[in-house]
Parts: C-alpha cells; sequence; structure tokens
C-alpha cells in the first residue's frame, strides 16, 4: 500500500492533462482519493505524505482533506515579500519577482475561497492532519496592492479536530491565511504566515493549542493573532511584525497565555482582551509601538485620535505580569487597579484602557 | 555506503518472512547491524536515517541502539485519543479508531518492556541518536482501559548519552512513554506525548537538556515531566494537559528553569519540587488547576482532604518569579516567606506549603 | 525541471572526478550552476532542495550560495563532543572518535574561510535560504586542541538577506560558527551549536529575527550569542552552556528581549549590553554563575580581579524583569536605580555594574 506522494509523479485517473502545474488541487484531490480507496479498514487508517517539491504550482481547484493523519508537506516555506516588489516601482531588473519554495499559488476557479479545507461529519474529530514546509501565495491584491483584500484563504478547518500541526509554512498575500475552527491541541510552531490581511485566526472555541515560535505579521485590516473561546492557548516566543491592527486579540478566551513573544505594531491596542471573561493573562511580552511612522497611507480606519483611545487591555484582564509597554506615558496608567491580597507580597492588578500619545515613553508593569 | 534506509524495501538476511508489519522490530535491528557491519572505521562513524513510512507496524522485537548519530524517522506523530476512544461506548460507525500516521504498535512477544532501548557500554557515550515523527501506540490498557497500566515503555535511553533529539514524535498508551537516563544536553521538543502513564521521565542525573514546545498530558496515575538529578534543564513553551499527577515534577533538581508553559491540572501539587537542593524556580508559568471535576472514578489515590495539602511547591524553592496560580485562595498564602534583600528593591521568596480548597480564587505572586 | 538534488548522485560536468567525499563544495556549487540553468525566468525561480545523505565529506572549496529558495539539508547534525574526545588522552578503545551524521568537514583549500558563504548583489535580497539538519564540522583546532582558534568558519551571510532559517544544524570546532550580516525576520531554531570559538554572531544591522530553542555553548574566548545592530531580537527558550565570554552580547540593539533562555556561565559578564541605546531587556532568564572551576588552563585573558568587575548588564539597560542572577552578593547590587512612575504601581529600573566575588549568593532582581 504507497502511502508516500509526490505531486509531481501523479497522474489523475481519466484526467491525463491535469499536472501539478495547472491545477494542483486536482492533483491532490485525487491523491486523497486514492488513499481513501486503499485504507477501507476501520482499524488501519495511517494516512499519507503528499510531497509537493520545489516548484511553481497553481491551486484552481480547492483541496478537501476528509482524512486523519495526512500530511502535505513541501521542501521550503519560499517567503520574500510580495509588499516591498509592489511598493518598489520597476523591478525589471530584479533576480526575482515572486515567492518560491514550494509556492502553491492560490487562483481558485472553483468558486471558492480557500486553496485548503479540513472538513468532516461524524466521528471522530479529524486528527493530526498536518501542513509543513510550503508556500501558499495569493500572488496579489489586486488593482491595489496595498490592500490586503483579495478574498483569499490559505487554509481553512471547518470542523472539530485535534492534534493538527501547522509548520514551516509559508503564507504571504492572502487576505486570510490560516483560518482553524473549533480546534484541540492544534500546533502552530515555526511559520513564516507575513503580509496576509489576517494571519492566524482561531474562530468558534478550542483548548489546549499552542502558536509558538513563528514570525508573523498581518497587513493593518487584520489580525496577526485571533483567538475565540480559547482555553488554555498557550502563545510563546513569536516575533510579530507591525501593519496588523493588533498583535494578539482574544474573544472570549480563558486561562490562557501570552508569554515571552516580541511584539512590535504601529497602533494602540496591539494586545487585546475582547468579552467579559477574566482569568487572562499577558506576560513577559515585549511590546514596542514605537512611534514609527505607518504608512500615512494605508492607516487603520480609527488611527486618528480616537483610535488612540483604543485599549491596549481590555477590562476584566487579570494577572497581567512582567509586562513592558513601550511609550506609554506613567501619567496615563493612571486607571490601574490593584488588589493587594493579605499578607502584602501577592498582588493581583487589573488594567483599564490606556492612552497611548505618540511621545510617550517607556514603562514597566512590574505586576 | 548506503546510509538511507527504508524499513520497507529492507529484507532480513536469512529471515526472508520477516517484514515491518509484522514485526518492525526485527527489520530495524538488521538495519542497524548493516549500518554497523558498512560503518568499522573508527574515524568515520557517520550513521544512518531509517525511515518509517506512514503504515500500520507492529514491533514484537525490542529495538537495540547502540550507535551514534542514527535518525529513525516516520511522517506523522499520528495522534488520535484512544481515552475518547475507549470511553465512547459504540465506535462502530467511527471512520477510524486507532492512532495512525508512521504508527508503530507496541506488542513485545521477547520478555522486554520497551519498544526502543538506547544502550552502549564503553566511550564514548552514544551521542546524536534521534526519533522523529512517528508514533509509538501501546494500543491498549487491557482489561481496564483506564487504567494507565499496560507494561509497555516506548524509548528508554538506557546508558548516558549526549546531544540526542526526540521531535515530533507521538506516544499514546503506553504506561511510560519517554525515559531518558543520566542525559546531557538532550533536546524534547515538538512532541505530542499523551494519554501515557508516564510521559517525559528523565532519570538519574542529567545537565543542560531542554524540554520545550511540546504538547503534554500523563494520565492521571503519572508524571506528565519528571526530572530527576538535572541541573540546567529548561522547560518551557509546552502546553500541558491535565490527568497527571503533577505537571512538572523536580527530584533534587539544581539551577533549572521553568518558563513560559501553560500548565493545566485536575488535582493539587502542580508544580512538585522534591528534594533538599535549592537554585530551582518556576516563573512565568500559567498553572491551571479550575476546578473542573476530575472523574469521579479515576482519582489520584490522595485526592481526598489529605491530597489538598500536597504542595504545590516543595520547601526549599527559591526564586519563584511572576508565577500566577490560579483559584489558590489569598488567604492561603500565609507561609509565604520573603527575604528582602538590602536597597529595599531586590527581593527573594520562598513558599511553602499551599492548601488548596475547592473553591479558590486566582491570586498573583509576583516575586 | 529537477528541483530535487542528492548530493551523492550528481556529476559534476566536465569533471568526473569530484565526488561528494573528496570536495562537497564542487558539487554543490555545481547544483547551484544547475538550478540557476534551469530557471531562467524572472517570474519562476523557486529554488530547490539539495539533500545530503548521512555520511562522511569533505568540503574543500567554499559552497557560494546566489540563489533564493534553496535549501540545502542533511539528515543528523551529528554532534559529538570533540573537546572531550581530544582532552580524554588515550581513545584507541572508543567506538568512534569524530561527528557524524550528515558531516560535512571544513577543510578549505581555496583560501577562503567560510564553508557557506550566502551572497548576492542587485534586487532583492537573497530570501528564504535555508540550512537544516546537517553537521559543519572544524575537525581540529591545530596544535592546541583547546585554543578554539583555525581560522574556519561554517556559514556566513554576507549581503542583506531576508526570511532565511538555520535549523536543526550541528555545528562544532569552528573558530566561527554562523555568522549572519545584515538580516531581516532571521530564524535560528532548534540547532546544536556548541565547541566553536563563537557560535552565533549576527552583525551590522538586523529585525525582527529570533534565536530559540538552541543548545549553543562557545569557547571560552567568543561569544555564544552576539548580536549587533538588530532591532526586535527575540532570545528565548535557548540553553547557553558554559565557556563562552558571555551568553548573551547585544551591541547597539534596541527593543529586543531576552526571555525564558537558561544561561550558565562561568565568567562574570554573562549577559551584555553594549553601546548608548536604550530599550533593550533582559527577562525571565535563568543565569547562574555557579562557581564551577572553570579550567585553570583555558582562562579568559581577563578572568582575574579585573574580569570580575566586567558588567553583567552594561550602563542604560532599563526594564530589566524577573532576571535572577545567581550568587551576585545582594550588596553589591547597590547601584540599581529605581525610577518610579507616578501612582506606584509601575516602575522601572536601571541596572549599573555589578560586582561578583566568587563566593556570592543567589538574589533575585524582581523589577
Amino acid at each position: 500500500m504507497p502511502t508516500v506522494y509526490d505531486v509531481t509523479a501523479w497522474s489523475v485517473p481519466r484526467n491525463p492533462s491535469a499536472t501539478p502545474y495547472n491545477d494542483i488541487g486536482l492533483i491532490i484531490n485525487s491523491i486523497i482519493a486514492d488513499v481513501k480507496s486503499q485504507q477501507t479498514s476501520q482499524s488501519s487508517k495511517p494516512g499519507a505524505v503528499i510531497y509537493i517539491p520545489p516548484g511553481d504550482y497553481s491551486l484552481k481547484t480547492r483541496v478537501n482533506v476528509d482524512v486523519s493523519f495526512l500530511t502535505i508537506r513541501g521542501s521550503g516555506h519560499g517567503f520574500t515579500s510580495s509588499s516591498i516588489r509592489y511598493n518598489a516601482g520597476n523591478t525589471s531588473s530584479w533576480h526575482e519577482i515572486y515567492p518560491g519554495g514550494s509556492r502553491v499559488r492560490v487562483e481558485n476557479t472553483d468558486g471558492n475561497a480557500e486553496a485548503f479545507r479540513v472538513y468532516r461529519t461524524g466521528d471522530p474529530r479529524l486528527s493530526s492532519v498536518v501542513f509543513q514546509n510550503f508556500c501558499l501565495d495569493g500572488v496579489s491584491f489586486g488593482s491595489n496592492e496595498n490592500s490586503y483584500v483579495n478574498g483569499k484563504t490559505g487554509i481553512r478547518f471547518d470542523s472539530a479536530n485535534d492534534a493538527c500541526r501547522i509548520e514551516g509554512m509559508g503564507m504571504v498575500y492572502l487576505e486570510r491565511g490560516l483560518v482553524v475552527k473549533d480546534t484541540d491541541a492544534l500546533s502552530v510552531s515555526g511559520n513564516f504566515l507575513a503580509e496576509c490581511g489576517s494571519c492566524i485566526e482561531l474562530t468558534g472555541s478550542g483548548q489546549a493549542s499552542k502558536v509558538t515560535d513563528n514570525l508573523i505579521g498581518a497587513g493593518y485590516v487584520g489580525f496577526s493573532i485571533f483567538a475565540e473561546g480559547h482555553m488554555g492557548l498557550l502563545v510563546s516566543a513569536n516575533n510579530v511584525f507591525p501593519w496588523g491592527k493588533s498583535s494578539v486579540h482574544f474573544k472570549n478566551c480563558t486561562r490562557s497565555s501570552i508569554t515571552s513573544n516580541r511584539f512590535h505594531a504601529f497602533y494602540p491596542g496591539m494586545v487585546n482582551f475582547e468579552g467579559n471573561r477574566y482569568r487572562r493573562f499577558a506576560e513577559s511580552a515585549r511590546c514596542s509601538a514605537p512611534g514609527l511612522n505607518p504608512s500615512t497611507v494605508y492607516t487603520v480606519a480609527s488611527s486618528d485620535r480616537d483610535a488612540r483611545k483604543q485599549k491596549i487591555f481590555g477590562s476584566g484582564t487579570r494577572c497581567v505580569l512582567g509586562l513592558t509597554v513601550s511609550r506609554v506615558p506613567a501619567g496615563h496608567c493612571r486607571t490601574f487597579r490593584q488588589d493587594k491580597t493579605r499578607g502584602g507580597a501577592p498582588s493581583c492588578y487589573s488594567l483599564g484602557p490606556l492612552l497611548l500619545p505618540p511621545e510617550s515613553v517607556s514603562i514597566t508593569l512590574d505586576i
């Protein structure tokens, strides 16, 4: 039973003209169909690995992943900045002008937004679906290459899932990079997700997942890291570039950690806690809102005086430890509330809205 | 000289009936014998890589690894929850019922407990033995699928070793997952080790090792992360699920760090420091003992009132920084001792035993 | 168009005697030439992956990497301690005496210092060049195997670059391991870089990069982690062994983080901040200067009384949070300066030079 597939060596039955170069979606769907036809025993469905060698592939048909234990793997996230390229003027003398590696151009002609959809009904949840080390490139944002809008999504997990992994991937110039619904024990590690409208969106609910050791930077319209309804999410050791309207946005998350990251943002509201839950905390973060000028062209809608009133930390936030926020004037921290516990030593703080004037200075919230 | 082996392409000399499907242990031992027969020069023993494609393999004979620089690698940790499956009732309609990926079923018939034993006498210590990205599945805990007892061990390092790596592995339904004795500069990263009696046990002694970026969760009878006699161990960026009788247990460890993890536990005693040594510290941990009901069936032996008196932090612990412990009442922290240093600002604390009543609330130990 | 190359299967045109065993540099340069001859379209240059199976290879000719999206990958960092071996006396009974895995011996005969140079003129910067999971071994430090001097460099990035990755590599007995100039969004993760004069040197300038999850330890003459002119560098989850003259040395770096590492050093000056910039901070580090005797033979030049006056933290350092420094007497922290912000709770500290007498004790700088 073959379990190692190479997209460049596969022929789609009854469709001899299909190649990975003109539609890698057709190829991978055909391989998945083969896996399913080979693995029919309920007690032995080990899945497979589908390899995408370095190359330039077009995806016109959405891939539907509906088997557990499937690894789709390339040899190179192939990131290069399309933003720099599209804003560089004449690039005729450039060595190359597009991302590379195992590069899948997201060019759906099937009416779907996603390059990959992971979805299955019935039990159990899909487990251990893995995307590794290839590039999903949205290619262009159309007439305005700085719009971060093209309706394209890289990978969408659309039904409950467990123990899945996104590792070493590159995503660029997609309106939405990775969208994962109702996930348990997800690992998003070692990726390069940048110049996407939004990079990582964990929607619905989730638990015991981690977003670690990534390089991430959304466009100015979206989220670098968004999580909704998560319990026990760990966001650690990421380097989050500016442009995103926030670095991390938690909505109704509980008992989650943001720690040991480096955040850099052009706008206020770098770390947002939305909703009424408590026991969230951000810790050991390095937040810089350094007053570097965001582009005067591509500002967020609310980047005027009102935007400065956005919260860095929402109400109801507790237990913010060892957090450093740069360029916030001490006087603007007056909304801090200290809940001294008995005995003097242990203490807990809540943070209210902070105001971020452009000339604010570094402070340390040593709570 | 071949150095890249595929278990599905190997024939055992004088044993034509051996296949990786009926005994992958025989196959890998035969490959290791071939490596040794090929690499006889003391000054050139580069080792080899043994590849396990996705598939269902039985291991009946223990693998004995006694060469340095050997990588055993699969394509998928293949984790799925066997606990959910065994407790789900009728699963006849399920898509699949077992873990997958490059799945090795630990079914020893040779009288040994371990699937893999790494052991060599003489000098130097075994170096750079690597296990990557495959699944070790104990399959069943027998008549009581919630017992976490079946006598099976995934990988045991049984002699001193250096620079070894356990990466991207899956382990499930083993009584003991990974046991490493006398290790130096070990790296345990990116693994999914769960639903094992104990997950990671670093025994004997060790130094300068790291357990980072893993998803881990032991059964209620054992350790998620245990380390004995270690100096300079770094436990960071792990997401540790509940059920384990502790999240981290250090015995006679020194100068080690527990930082930037997310811990979730059902029982008191999440982080234990056993022994008389000092200069250990836990830092930046997110500990939740959220009062979620542990199963009334599978409680730890001491989960009654006495268990609540277990220490979260043992005596002699120093330098616990920025640690958040949820649901501990402030009044129960009265055993904290503050050792103010001169000058007022720097200070050091020791923690005594904490009591964890079920309705305790969040506190922050900002020391 | 082939994009997957194996060094053991490649023949250099018009040079039939070239093999990867006698000069892997010739082989890889020839493969890169083939990649360039195959990929001539500006709009499609996906690059390639060059695979180095486990084996013993000599590099006599420097590899010149001047294409983006090139991955050079092995199967094993193959670290073993050459320092122990060279200081062990009679090793005639040893199983093996050299590093292994996919081992490239750095033995240039072309007058160059580097095994690999990554360099290109023109636009854009080289992107997504990747080195993964092989060994660069300097073999010997010559007549004094403890000198850490042999003029050899493993990998040098010598022109501006973006999104490059160094992952899972081993480097040993090189005077300089990894030197990266003018880098953007570099990822150095999961490597074993030890027993090199200096391990990681990020020179010139850089931004938004990360050095995470590595095992690192320089010789006593050099840097374990050095960064110059970096903004937004994240150094996290590394375990840094002793011997290096420092664990981390930042020169004119800004808005960077050192967090959740474990540092161990024999000398004072473990973490150095050089230059006049501010807004740097070290956080959550576990620093041990445990008074273990450094070799009396291989001491740093300034390891006498004057060396004890070296700074652990340079002047102008701000926002050092939750840092534990072992064996520093409290009395010697008197140069701390506390800048209380208004409102009492938030506060910021600066650290002056610290003195490290041999019998100093642990303190906690809880700022």
